[in-house]
C-alpha cells in the first residue's frame, strides 16, 4: 500500500492528504436540517448529517489527492452510529480511489494492540470464517506502550499489505511536555549526550521502517507536526526511509514554507494533512464566496491552494 | 463517582476490577455455537457470544466486586457489531450496580480529544439535543501528548462527575522503553537528577488530581502495572490523591504479595484488574472441575480467591 501511496503522490503530484474530521459545525445547515428531518436530532441524524458531508467533499476532490485521513473520535464522539458513517466513509472513500488513513491513534499491551490493528487493518477469526471490522488502509500508532504495542500492527501489515504511522511529534501545543523532554543514553551519564523523546522514538521507527520496506520507502511511517519543523528537519534524518505524515498544516499554524524539512531529496518522503482548512474551507473569508451549498467546491479550492502552496514551499 | 468507587471497595472489602476483554478463545464452545446457529459464522455471532458470555459472567460477581473495566479493544475487533456489545455490556455492568471504567486508552491533541472525552464519558450535542454515546463512568487516558490531550478529559469528567485512569507505567515488557528512559529535570543538566519519564508523567498526574478531588481521593487517577511493585512503590508516593488501577495481577504475572506498595496507608487508593485469570478462569487447572458449562462459577471462585490473595498480600 505505501508503494501505491507513493505513486499516487508522484501521479498528482500532491502530497496532501485530506483529514475528513467533521464537527456538526461544519456540516452546512441545509444538510443538517435533511437529516434531522428524516431521523431528528438523534445520533444517527448527526451520523447521516457528517456522511452526507464527507461524501460531497470526497467528490469535489478525489481525482485532485491521494489520500483521506477520517480521524475516528469525530465518529466516536456520536456513539455506534458515528462509527457506522466512520465505516461508510472508509468504504466511499476506497471506491474512489483514495488510499485511507484511519487516524484512530490506538496502542496497548501486545494482546491487546493486536485486537486492535485485527480490527482496522486485519481479519478477525469467527469459527472458521475470516471476518473484516473497519478496513483502512493505514493506522495511527500511539508508542508510549513500547514496541509490544506496535509489533501487533507491524505483523498485520505485513500479512495485508497495509501500514502505520507512529506516534513520534505531535502538532500540539503541549506535545513537548514530555514528548521534548531530554532523555539520556541507555548506556551513560553523560547529560551532554540527553537527546529529546521524540528523537528516541523516531529512532526506533527507523529500526522498525528498515524491516519493513515496500519499494523506495516503508510501510512503517511516523506522525510530525508541520508546527515544528526544526525538529521535522531532524527525525527526516533520522527517520529517511520512513514516510512522514505531517499533521498542523493550515488551521494549526503550519504553511507551504515549513514543510520542507519533512521531504526528502527526492521530493517523497512526507504526506500533509489539512482538515478543516479543507473541509471547512467555505467557512473561511478567503472562500466564503463559495457559499454553503457549495461547500465542496470550496473545499476543491482549497486543495488546489494548498497544492500549489506546498509546491512553492517545497520547491 | 470516585466517591462511589471508593465506598464500594471499602463495603465488599474488594479493591478488584475485573476485565471484560473477551476473546473467541475464551467463549465457551457452546455459547459459540449457539449464537453461530442463529447468526452464523459472523461479526453478529461473535458480539452475540461474547455479550452472553460476558452477561453469565457478570451474573456471578456483580455482588463481590465494585467494578468492571471492559477492554474496547476486544469488542473494536469485531467491528460495528462489536462495539454493539461493548455497548450493552456497559449498560448491563450499570443495571447490575457495577461502576464501569471503560479501557480505551485514548488520547489525541486537544479538539480530538474532547470527541473521545465526549464519546465515552459525556454528551454530544446535535442540533438542540445532548445525546450520549458510549457511557461508561472512567476511560483510561494515553499522556504522550501532554496536558492538551488529558484535558479535555478532565472537563468532562468535572461536568458528570466521572474520572480517568492516565497510563503512567504499563504492566507489559516493553513498557520500559521509553517509560523508563531517564530524563533530565528541565531547568537543569544535571544528570544525577535524571529521573524515569514514568515519574515525570506521575508527577503531572498528581498535579491534575491535585485539582480534581472528590472526596478522600481525586477522580484523576492513573495505571500503574503490578508487575513492576517497586515503581509502584514510588508511584504511590508521587501520586498520594490518586487512585492506581493496577492491570498485570495473576496471567501477566503479578501476584498478591506484590501489590502492598500500590496501596496507601488507610488500605485504599488502588484497584486490581484482573482479566483471563477470573473471565476464563474455567479454563485453568485449578478451576477445571467446574467445566465449561460452569465458566461463570469458575470465575466466582476466582474472584473469592483474588480477593483473599490481595487481603493477604497487603495487610
Amino acid at each position: 500500500m505505501i508503494n501505491t501511496l507513493t505513486e499516487k503522490i508522484k501521479k498528482l503530484e500532491a502530497p496532501i492528504v485530506v483529514g475528513l474530521d467533521p464537527t456538526m459545525k461544519f456540516v452546512p445547515e441545509y444538510m443538517k436540517k435533511q437529516a434531522f428531518a428524516e431521523y431528528g436530532e438523534t445520533l444517527k441524524g448527526a451520523a447521516e448529517a457528517i456522511l452526507a458531508y464527507n461524501k460531497g467533499i470526497v467528490d469535489a476532490v478525489c481525482d485532485l489527492i491521494p489520500a483521506v485521513k477520517p480521524q475516528i473520535a469525530m465518529y466516536e464522539q456520536f456513539g455506534i452510529e458515528g462509527l457506522i458513517a466512520f465505516q461508510k466513509t472508509v468504504a466511499y472513500c476506497k471506491e474512489k480511489g483514495l488510499v485511507v488513513i484511519g487516524d484512530i491513534k490506538r496502542g496497548d499491551i501486545g494482546s491487546t494492540s493486536e485486537a486492535y490493528a485485527v480490527a482496522h487493518l486485519g481479519q478477525v477469526q469467527v469459527g472458521n470464517t475470516m471476518c473484516r471490522g473497519f478496513e483502512e488502509d493505514f493506522a495511527t500508532v500511539n508508542p508510549y506502550l513500547g514496541s509490544d504495542g506496535v509489533q501487533p500492527f507491524i505483523k498485520v501489515c505485513k500479512e495485508e499489505k497495509k501500514g502505520i504511522f507512529v506516534l513520534v511529534k505531535t502538532s500540539n501545543p503541549s506535545s513537548g511536555e514530555f514528548q521534548d523532554r531530554l532523555v539520556l543514553p541507555k548506556d551513560s551519564r553523560d547529560a551532554a549526550k540527553a537527546r529529546p523523546l521524540y528523537e528516541i522514538v523516531g529512532e526506533k521507527v527507523a529500526q522498525w521502517a528498515a524491516e519493513c520496506m515496500g519499494g523506495e520507502y516503508s510501510y512503517i511511517g511516523a506522525v510530525v507536526g508541520a508546527t515544528y519543523p526544526e525538529m521535522g528537519k531532524i527525525l527526516r534524518q533520522i527517520m529517511p526511509k520512513s514516510y512522514i505524515l505531517v499533521p498542523g498544516y493550515g488551521a494549526q499554524g503550519g504553511s507551504g514554507k515549513d514543510l520542507k524539512p519533512f521531504f526528502n531529496e527526492d521530493g517523497l518522503g512526507a504526506i500533509v494533512n489539512s482538515s478543516r482548512g479543507i473541509i471547512a474551507a467555505y467557512q473561511q473569508e478567503k472562500y466564503a464566496k463559495y457559499g454553503e451549498e457549495n461547500y465542496a467546491d470550496a473545499a476543491r479550492a482549497a486543495v488546489l491552494d494548498m497544492k500549489e502552496d506546498i509546491r512553492t514551499g517545497i520547491s
